[in-house]
């Protein structure tokens, strides 16, 4: 072992696949004969001490295989946004000495926007006191919203999590000869792409949050829709907003709580409501159902593609790291659809934080109620094969 | 082919494992040479003149390999309780003619307790009128409340999905360096089989229907456990009820509507109520997740040995009939638990029509929330092994 040091921890929301790219830290680290320490609880746990040697703790291939395959965050995680160093040199100063004393060359940080906002300012600061650490983020989240790469790890596993589930539940829907409709609830706060994962199941109506929802403009669809057939499947976005900005959430549950970030901290209750409102007015069976936190830990419904991704994004973003690169996050870039074809690209974490990327409004059918041929394109290869069904009797 | 039929229906809610009971029919049935008909939502469908002809619906080997690993009801269900024929004899004619019009000489029922009530009736008023049709009932319900029969097909899958996924549940909670109560929701009116498998992901409590829950206790119990950890999982019954018999869904949801067998309709919201409960007066944050009705239709989180028992039954249940049994219920008995070995036998339908099986109050822990090692021993095998993952860090 060389006296080199990788320090990585986790951060944000979890993944099925966020330990997939920890392993794939260890992995690199270890074939280049490089320690790997981790943090506890991401860099609020570091702050107050809490590190764990990787090379023990995950000790042989075996370990590492079953890291990679385990959901949620191993290292355990935070939700810590950095104030400025302007505003607070203090935890920056914290942070670095930290750094110093467990001897990092390079620090690696796998989460969301809000940690690719954290690796740029701890970048800046490091550049700014002539630090010689580097700082690579990797990105991961279910919410695919990162801007720069082309999907981001989690994605795919939740996708399939959303897709095959909501195509299991309209099999359910259908058992009985009566009329019903059914919401299915989907992570994504601003961006859509989980909910819209579920057009793979082929749905009636999906409902994105980058397109405003008019209650009355739903319910002349559903009424249409009904006419025509016995079961309706609706899958919404969490995020559903009506054309004042106002998250149907709220109206189903008034006077939610606000996070650190000033994100509202519970989301759900769109599909309760709106299945409510349906049944009211159209006076037809409905249900809603939630995958609530499975999206982010059903470790036995994942992407295959997703797992491997992740595991080598670690590994390229760990020797982009040892090799001298600093302040960028390691993406995704498609070569084709099918057969599908991906390479990594290290860009500037600066131009990936804090940003949200939407569905784009060519992926999303006139009435805004459904998806194009050509987001299905994007999206079935990172969900893999859909499972096979005998098709249901006419 | 022989002028011989069975006639196959399928009732009630639909699990993950009714088609591999309905497949198990068509196989066994073609091996002897004989026809099936599928009723169309079940006898209320028959009714109304709905059938199929499985030997063109199922044509190949493929076709029924596809429908065994199909979840919900294939066929289409309902939920139709026969009047006694002493009150309405029409129906019964109805029946009958209908039955020889299809040249039916046995009727294969798959369904829950209300299905056997069916069966039984049909062969009471069958044998009255001197019928030669001979009536089986095919076990099937994720709630295995079923008396007579080791478990029921349909549980060991469902029981999958609860186990698996709370296991995954509980790592997702344990990400951050916080105290939080989880409540993971579980069907089961009036049995807490299922809820009972959550004890398979080794959570902190499990609250069942067979235990009055007393909510300072609840309360008390969680107090002392946050006082010891991070993060408590409780594994709770939809049809847990206060001392005085009120479930605590009705606490969530006062005046929720009942359907025609008398049940409540919607039990959802125990999990969501103790929950505001627990964050009111520990003050801790809690989360409620409710694995909804994929527990009955989660075809990709399915247990092996419950899709071959559902299959192998179809065809036990097929096979008896056209030797002449009639008024029975393919049962399961085991022989073994580890390796597991099970038998099926023919027993009265009568003795199990409108019963209910709880969980045994000797396989409940003393403090009524938690199951004993005796119950696992019962339940592993038919859930499989869990999937391994890398255990936490210290």
């Amino acid at each position: 072992m060389s006296e080199k040091c990788v320090l990585v921890g986790q951060s944000g929301g979890p993944t099925a696949a966020i330990n997939a790219s920890l392993a794939g830290v260890i992995a690199a680290a270890r074939s280049l004969g490089v320690r790997v320490t981790g943090m506890r609880y991401g860099i609020q746990g570091f702050l107050a001490g809490r590190t764990v040697n990787l090379d023990e703790a995950v000790p042989d291939s075996r370990s590492l295989a079953l890291l990679k395959q385990t959901p949620a965050s191993w290292l355990g995680s935070c939700r810590f946004k950095l104030p400025k160093a302007a505003d607070d040199e203090s935890v920056y100063q914290d942070l670095f000495r930290r750094f110093d004393e467990a001897g990092a060359d390079c620090v690696l940080y796998i989460g969301g926007n809000d940690s690719m906002d954290t690796i740029a300012k701890l970048g800046d600061y490091g550049q700014a006191i002539g630090s010689k650490i580097r700082f690579i983020g990797i990105p991961k989240t279910i919410d695919n919203d990162l801007v720069g790469t082309d999907h981001t790890p989690g994605f795919g596993s939740a996708a399939r999590l959303v897709a095959t589930s909501t195509a299991e539940l309209a099999l359910d829907a259908d058992v009985y000869d009566l009329k019903s409709v059914t919401f299915v609830e989907i992570m994504g706060r601003d961006a859509g792409w989980l909910a819209a994962s579920s057009a793979l199941a082929n749905p009636d109506l999906v409902l994105l949050p980058e397109v405003p929802l008019v209650e009355d403009v739903l319910m002349e669809r559903l009424a249409k829709l009904l006419a025509e057939k016995n079961t309706v499947m609706v899958g919404v976005s969490e995020g559903v907003r009506t054309p004042e900005g106002k998250l149907y959430c709220e109206l189903a549950a008034p006077g939610a709580g606000v996070d650190e970030f000033g994100h509202l901290a519970t989301l759900s209750g769109t599909g309760r409501y709106l299945a409510s409102v349906t049944k009211e007015r159209l006076g037809c069976k409905t249900r809603a159902v939630e995958f609530s936190t499975l999206q982010r830990c059903a470790g036995q419904v994942v992407s295959r593609t997703d797992l491997d991704e992740a595991y080598m994004i670690g590994g390229t973003s760990t020797r982009a790291a040892l090799d001298g690169e600093t302040v960028k996050m390691c993406a995704l870039e498609r070569v084709a659809d099918d057969p599908y074809e991906v390479h990594t690209k290290l860009i500037d974490v600066l131009s990936v934080a804090n940003q949200v990327r939407h569905v784009p409004m060519e992926w999303i059918s006139e009435d805004g109620m459904g998806l194009t041929e050509e987001f299905l394109r994007y999206v079935r290869p990172l969900v893999g094969e859909m499972p096979e069904q005998l098709p249901p009797l006419p």
